[in-house]
């Protein structure tokens, strides 16, 4: 990772904070929307997360046209923009799509920036309860509707005392289900159901682990940034880098990320 | 049930607010403290979500002692308290201690008001969100950090097209899990992890059922009253009442209703 600058790191912080309020400005009139009603949305082929998830990272691109022309986009809805700073930003305008149709406030929009060799900085954003937990060199804290204070992931050190997340109990194919029911087994509590919103919850030290698999590079780009600032480590199912999505071992240290690696690693 | 006027609706609901407000102030300090760390717990053997409930519980009390000194209580955490005027509050002062001790905003505050036939009124209070549900009487809304609205459960009658919450994919027994299985197979989108939030989502019209075993009273009398307010159905999963806890089959309308019971209704 290049060395970035105190002045830099400060103005791409901000920057991702911006976008993120003008996402969620734009996403909130959809959220719990009499148009999301499933049946409404099967009569006339009309979409409302789709068009909120649009919008939004559509609105976001707007905003980095005018603040960072030189940075380039990754984003989930339109096509890639390169980069001429050698910076690239990933943009998930709406991760947790089915916690949004079913009015959970666990999805969230996720904004980070990467170099060549992955995320440098990023930000998780929960405009509903308006949570933002910030994760790059430097700093870790989070901010919300009772206050704030620093992300710190947790001391846990053995699988039997730890809090597992998931968002669906069917992780990814058979096989990796399979090894995620080995970890599962050994812990402490398995909770599911909190898409982008657990990778949060990892790295303000309120759990233990996140496991999931078939993840896209932006569904993690913001998470690494956010949980390896607080003190925890995000890799694939073999330990490698996990920035480019797939299989994804999210853990609160070293000793409990090697304890899950050790069940994961074989996985066909 | 009997008829209660206005006055006194119009009293209950003030009352139960006031707890919820109480209840709120006193859990908040508690949710995400550094004391809640897993490890931390296991040192010293205080338990910080029990002291939560507790304090949450007794605080309620307290203000029942003085505004409604002749109603009955029935609370999670501590002896029931005989009713003298026909009218029992019924307190679950945390439901979702899992949820509460992941971080989760999903756990809430259960407050309602039964009669001799069930509960009359009730709320379900979320105060992290700073969300609250009513229902009761001539009254099915709720409040919460963008403003807030009618309760009116959603219009979808087949089952191919609702959403299914419940708090874990391990449903009750065996034979249980089984049953709920069955309607989670012919459902659009099955979501795990929400204890009460799920029953609040379902009178706010988000979701269209929710199927949950094992329950105690404290746990679905204020859901119970917050939905049927909104237009749904709660009933066991034989189709009786379901405020004395146990199968609790929950549904945005009597046709969705109808075709989960035909498919729990034989559980041994």
């Amino acid at each position: 990772m290049a060395e970035l600058s105190q002045e830099l790191i400060n103005t791409l912080f901000d920057t991702a904070s911006a976008l993120a309020d003008q996402a969620g400005q734009v996403i909130l009139p959809y959220f719990r929307s009499p148009e999301l009603q499933a049946d409404n949305k099967q009569q006339d082929g009309f979409d409302p997360v789709t068009a909120a998830d649009r919008a939004s990272e559509k609105a976001m691109r707007a905003l980095l046209a005018e603040l960072r022309p030189q940075d380039g986009i990754l984003g989930e809805e339109f096509g890639p923009k390169d980069s001429e700073s050698g910076l690239t930003w990933v943009l998930d305008p709406i991760d947790g799509t089915r916690g949004f149709l079913s009015g959970t406030p666990t999805w969230g929009v996720l904004i980070s920036v990467a170099d060549e060799t992955g995320p440098v900085l990023g930000l998780i954003d929960q405009p509903y309860t308006g949570e933002r937990f910030f994760g790059g060199p430097g700093r870790a804290n989070w901010t919300g509707p009772h206050g704030g204070g620093v992300c710190q992931t947790r001391t846990t050190t053995d699988l039997a005392n730890a809090i597992l997340f998931s968002t669906f109990p069917e992780v990814g194919t058979p096989a990796e289900g399979a090894a995620f029911a080995k970890v599962a087994e050994q812990v402490q509590l398995t909770r599911y159901g909190c898409d982008c919103y657990a990778y949060a919850l990892l790295a303000a030290g309120q759990i233990d682990l996140v496991i999931e698999a078939g993840l896209q590079p932006y569904d993690i780009q913001a998470p690494i940034a956010v949980i390896t600032a607080a003190g925890g480590i995000v890799t694939d199912w073999t330990g490698g880098p996990a920035h480019n999505g797939g299989r994804v071992l999210a853990a609160a240290n070293k000793e409990l990320h090697a304890q899950a690696l050790a069940l994961l690693a074989n996985t066909p």
